[in-house]
C-alpha cells in the first residue's frame, strides 16, 4: 500500500516526472493542454502535495494538540470531556484543522509529548486542561513558547491565554435557590482539592452561605467517579437519623448526582420530598433519570469551540487574551423541592 | 512564538549553522567537545529534528486518522465511543503514535478527509467505524489503498482488514437466560436499521427465539439516544394492560436502558419484579443506578486496543486479517428476575 506519487502520474501521462512537477507547480514550459491532462490524472488517482514538503516551505501543520492526563477508564464515563472535544472539533473542522489526541499517564509525560509535538512541527498549538493548584505545567509551557490556550480560570493560567467560565455566580444562584425553598442543611459532594477549580467553588460556596445566612456546607471529597459519589451519599444518609441528614445535596458532576439519586432510592428516601438533588453539569443523562435532575446547565460544546477559536487566533498572530465564556445557569427540574417539615 | 531552530543553537554556541547541523547529524568535522556542547544547548532549548524533514526522507507520520461521522451532541453521551478511543490511544501511545481526530458531517466529507490526510502524508492509516448496510465507503477506501482496519463485522468489510466481536453468542446467551427465568413476552429497543450490526443482531434474536421455542420479539427502532429509549419504553408500557406488556426488555445500549429504567419507575412499575431490563454494553453507568442493570459486558477499551494493534501491524507491512475479539458476556445483576405470575 502506498500513496500516489508524481512518478505514478508521469507513468500514466507518458511524460517525465519533471514535466509533472512543472505542471502541478504552475511553472512554465508545459502546454495548457498537458497541464490540464496531468492535473486530471492527479485528481483521479488522489494525488496531493505532500504535507511534509509544504511544511518545510513554512506551511503550518494545521493540527492542534491535546494530551490528556486522565485514566482511559474515566474518559469513557464523564460526558463533559467528549462534549468539550466535540465543540473543539466543530471550530477546528471549519478551518480544516485536525485535533491530535494522546492519552498520557502523568503530567511529566504530557509535557514530554507537547515538547516533542511542538519541536517536531507536528502541531501549531495546544490546549491545557484540568489545571491543578500551582500547576508546574504553566511555567513549562510558557518556556516552550508554543501557542497555548488554557481551559480554566485566569488565576491558574499564568501569562498564557485562557478561556473560562465564572462559577461564582452559578454557585450563588444554586445556594440562593435552595435557601428560598427553605433548605438550611445542605451538603456538597465535591471533586478532589488538587484541581484549581475545586478551590474556586469551595470559596464561592462558603461566601454564598455567609451572604445568605446559612450554616457552612458539609463537603465530602471524591474523585468524580460514580462509585465515589454513591459512597459519599451513603456516608451522608445511610443509618443517619432523618433530623441529622442534609435536606439537599449538590454534586460536582452529573455522574455522581445520578449515583446519589440511585442510593437515595435504594434507601427509600423520596426525591424530592425527603431530599433535593442538584447536579453540576447538565448532560442528557440528567433528563433520562426519574425524577429529572435540577442541574447547572452550560453549553460545554460551545465552550470548547470558543477555546479552539481563541487558539486559532493566537496561531494566526493575534495577542493571547483571557476570554470569559457564559456562566452556568441553574435549570430547576423535578429533583428539588421544599424540605419536609 | 516560534519553535527552536538550528540558528538559535548556532547563536548560543557561537558557531555557524553548518557546524550545528554537522554536530546534530553526527557528521565528521566537529570535535567531540563541540558536539556535546551543541547537543546540550539543543536539549536545553528543546530543539527537535523537524518532522516534515524526517517525513520527506521517507519516515512515517506516526499518526493514525479517525474521521467520525457522528453529531457532536451524540459523542458526549454514549460511553462506547470514548472507551473505544481510550483503548485505541493506549495501543498507539505505546508505539509513540498519535491519533488525529476529526468530526465530519456526513460520509462524503469523511471520505474527503481521509483522501486528503492520506494524500498529504498526514496519516499512515485509518479506522472505519459505524458501518452501514452496503456501505460505499468500503469500496472507496479499497481504491485509496491506505492501510485501514474496519471496526465491524467481516461481512461488512469487503477486502479490508477488520476487528469484530461475535454478537450471535451474546444474543443467544441473553435470550436463553430470560427464557430460563420464565419470560416469554420479550421486547427489544434497538438501534437504527441502517447500521450493519443492527441487522446482525435482528437475525440473531430471531434465531434464538426460534431455537428456544419463544414467540418472536417485539422490536422498536430508535436512534440510540436516551430520549428515544425513553419514548420506546413508554410505547411498550404506558397505558398498556399489564397482561399485554412485555415482561422483559433488552436495550441495544446502556443509555437507553437507563432511560427505560427511569420511565418504568415513573410509571410505578417495579424493577425487576414486574419488568426485567437488560442493557447491551456495560459502562460504569449501569452500576450506579438502582437496581444495577443486568448487562452484556465487553471490554471496549481492549477492543479498541486490538484494532490499533492490527492497524500498526498492517502499516508495518503485515497482511490484513479478520480478527475476532471476545464476544460480550451476560453479567446478571439486580434488574432481572422471574416475571410476576
Amino acid at each position: 500500500m502506498k500513496r500516489p506519487t508524481i512518478a505514478d502520474i508521469a507513468r500514466r501521462a507518458g511524460v517525465s516526472k519533471v514535466a509533472v512537477s512543472y505542471a502541478l507547480n504552475g511553472q512554465r514550459g508545459v502546454s495548457k493542454e498537458t497541464r490540464a491532462h496531468i492535473q486530471a490524472i492527479a485528481d483521479e488517482i488522489g494525488w496531493r502535495p505532500n504535507s511534509a514538503a509544504r511544511m518545510l516551505n513554512g506551511a503550518r501543520s494545521r493540527t492542534i494538540g491535546l494530551a490528556l492526563c486522565r485514566p482511559a477508564r474515566v474518559l469513557g464515563v464523564e460526558p463533559f470531556f467528549m462534549e468539550l472535544v466535540s465543540g473543539i472539533e466543530s471550530a477546528l473542522a471549519a478551518q480544516s484543522y485536525g485535533l491530535l489526541l494522546q492519552v498520557v499517564a502523568d503530567h511529566q509525560q504530557e509535557m514530554a509529548v507537547y515538547n516533542r509535538w511542538w519541536g517536531e512541527g507536528r502541531v501549531d498549538g495546544a490546549f491545557l486542561v484540568d489545571l491543578h493548584v500551582d500547576d508546574p505545567r504553566v511555567k513549562e509551557l510558557e518556556a516552550m513558547r508554543m501557542p497555548v490556550v488554557v481551559i480554566g480560570h485566569p488565576d491558574s493560567a499564568g501569562s498564557l491565554a485562557n478561556v473560562w467560565s465564572n462559577d461564582d455566580s452559578a454557585v450563588y444562584e444554586t445556594v440562593r435557590y435552595l435557601a428560598r425553598l427553605g433548605h438550611r442543611a445542605i451538603a456538597r459532594v465535591s471533586g478532589p482539592t488538587l484541581f484549581h477549580h475545586t478551590g474556586i467553588r469551595d470559596l464561592a460556596f462558603d461566601l454564598a452561605c455567609q451572604r445568605l445566612g446559612l450554616p457552612p456546607l458539609r463537603t465530602i471529597r471524591t474523585d468524580y467517579t460514580g462509585e465515589a459519589g454513591a459512597q459519599a451519599t451513603r456516608d451522608l444518609l445511610d443509618g443517619v437519623e432523618p433530623s441529622a441528614r442534609p435536606t439537599a445535596i449538590v454534586y460536582d458532576n452529573d455522574i455522581m448526582a445520578i449515583a446519589g439519586l440511585s442510593v437515595a432510592q435504594e434507601l427509600r428516601i423520596e426525591i424530592p420530598s425527603q431530599l433535593s438533588i442538584v447536579a453540576w453539569d447538565d448532560s442528557p443523562l440528567t433528563r433520562v433519570v426519574h425524577p429529572p435532575l435540577t442541574a447547572l446547565t452550560r453549553d460545554i460544546a460551545k465552550y470548547g469551540a470558543h477555546a479552539a477559536t481563541r487558539l486559532l487566533a493566537l496561531i494566526g498572530g493575534e495577542r493571547g487574551v483571557s476570554y470569559e465564556d457564559q456562566s452556568p445557569r441553574l435549570t430547576p427540574r423535578g429533583s428539588t423541592a421544599p424540605p419536609a417539615k
